[in-house]
């Protein structure tokens, strides 16, 4: 089993996150970027090629920008009927961490990206308010 | 009151994210943006230049990639005592959409920060999974 874990945004969000995690992880980080309509390749080219070499053995990861976006939509009519494939809507840091960073022996479960996903959206964070709450904390003691 | 919007990353995530935004709402959309550690800067003298100019008056809201990461850190000890100034880390294209399109003509409350911050959350979603549930839902009918 190989994992294959693509980004996918409008734009050059998914550069800026693959190089980010590039920053953490390190230069030898394998990723599928993919930054719709900055050229002028049709993403549904650009889609076709992620799947050219499917292999129903793999593991693909797909993580994209937006739910409602058309980067997301046009990988949904693509995910049909395969198996071991995962598309996650919304992506921020702390989710493409988690994704990359997960053990590669084994595939992963729905229940573990679920887990992720509950993560992931627990670190977006008011900061002021969580500041406020530890100072709330401390003048109790 | 002028509100100013920053966002922020190690390497490249906050520029990536600013072009998408761009790619959205136009290029004439005010952005400071602050990608850490790609040149010899140090981020302490990147977010004393931010506060430069501050002007109390002012609303400043700050996204920031990652709670635990050093960038948010070094913005934690710089919002003490400044009132208007939001901080607020994990952020996704959905967080900075919404922040990006809120109304400029009044102050943000933390009320709505908040109701920002939990439909961003939302938009974190396992597609297979909502996939499956609206597929059900057609069956039913």
């Amino acid at each position: 089993m190989n994992r294959h874990i693509i980004i996918a945004s409008h734009s050059t969000l998914a550069a800026g996150i693959a190089e980010t995690l590039r920053f953490f992880e390190g230069e030898g980080l394998k990723l599928t970027v993919i930054t719709a309509y900055v050229d002028n390749k049709p993403i549904e080219d650009t889609i076709r090629d992620v799947f050219k070499d499917y292999n129903e053995d793999d593991e693909y990861i797909i993580l994209t920008d937006l739910m409602a976006g058309s980067v997301n939509q046009k990988f949904v009519e693509n995910i049909f009927n395969k198996e071991h494939v995962h598309l996650i809507a919304g992506m921020n840091l702390s989710l493409a961490m988690a994704i990359t960073m997960e053990p590669k022996d084994s595939y992963i479960s729905e229940k573990r990206i679920n887990e992720i996903i509950e993560e992931s959206r627990k670190q977006i964070i008011y900061v002021n308010e969580s500041l406020a709450i530890v100072g709330e904390d401390e003048e109790d003691e």
